[in-house]
């Protein structure tokens, strides 16, 4: 998606450690026009199939989500990071392990929100190791539901989740693949 | 906003402490045509001022703001929780007292994204004791820019967050207020 690499080059920044800071338009500000632009790209790759609900994580793949949700005229379900009086006992539950956070996490969908007839489009903002992205397929199969399709926004080429996906069988549309970050100068896959 | 009322009617859950469940459509899955209508509606009350930027806190304001940013053609900004490697060190904080979690957490949003010439609309989900609302106000004066509404999808009318709001001169519009539970029975404020 040449309008994604543009802003990305132009607008990212590189952290210590190949971060990809993306927080002027994906992440922190939202660029709506933008979104809206992924929304619509989105919609087209996955034209041919069906999908009946939209998955992602909180916090940075709710904005994507959304857009996405309203071009598939689909509901949107976030997953839960933190307990809270407002999430259903009855739960499907994951853990993910945060490389930029040191840390493990837990990832929760009340079993009402997702059911096994249900194709699911899965959604994230980035996908580097797949850690979380495992963590949302593990609790759609963990509910019966089908994986139609997972579609990330930037992907990092150079790390091994997109990889493992792609061999295991998963239609991953990546926007952005990310091949090799050096000295600021960011070189997309073709 | 008669289609939310009838919503919450048909789909919220009442549980202990008067707290109001609208994990169904607004804050775990998330009904993307109801937003829709809430963003069309905000955009309708909020339609004579000039708004620059949408404002709100992760977690469940973020696909909200997102569809009301579509409708005023402007950027979103999410205060985050949770410092992280992608979060500026030069940021505005607050600390909000949440009553459901019964502890202090902090708001932070990069100085970057909040400018002094900006008209900024506040969105959020629901307003009960106003805490969460009050540290984005905070935020925003720390900033300099110009808090021009705030916006929320149900405000707890029992509960004193609003009163103070609007007694303060704020300008806020609560698409759905409810007076009074009892047993289940949701009154809205004519």
């Amino acid at each position: 998606m040449k309008l994604l690499k543009d802003k990305i080059i132009q607008d990212s920044e590189v952290l210590e450690g190949n971060i990809i800071k993306v927080d002027n338009f994906l992440n922190h500000q939202v660029d709506v026009r933008m979104i809206n632009e992924i929304g619509k790209e989105f919609k087209k790759r996955f034209s041919d199939i069906k999908v009946d609900k939209i998955l992602t994580a909180e916090v940075s793949g709710i904005a994507i989500a959304t857009i996405v949700a309203q071009y598939f005229d689909v509901p949107m379900v976030f997953a839960r990071k933190t307990e809270s009086q407002n999430l259903d006992k009855d739960k499907y539950e994951s853990k993910v392990y945060s490389y930029t956070k040191e840390k493990i996490y837990k990832i929760m969908v009340s079993k009402r929100y997702l059911n096994k007839n249900e194709n699911i489009l899965i959604i994230d903002d980035i996908l580097a190791n797949g850690k979380a992205m495992n963590g949302l397929i593990d609790i759609v199969n963990k509910s019966g539901a089908g994986i139609v399709g997972l579609g990330v926004v930037m992907e990092k080429g150079f790390q091994k989740g997109g990889k493992i996906l792609r061999e295991q069988g998963y239609r991953l549309e990546s926007l952005a693949i990310i091949d090799s970050i050096k000295e600021d100068n960011i070189k997309f896959r073709k």
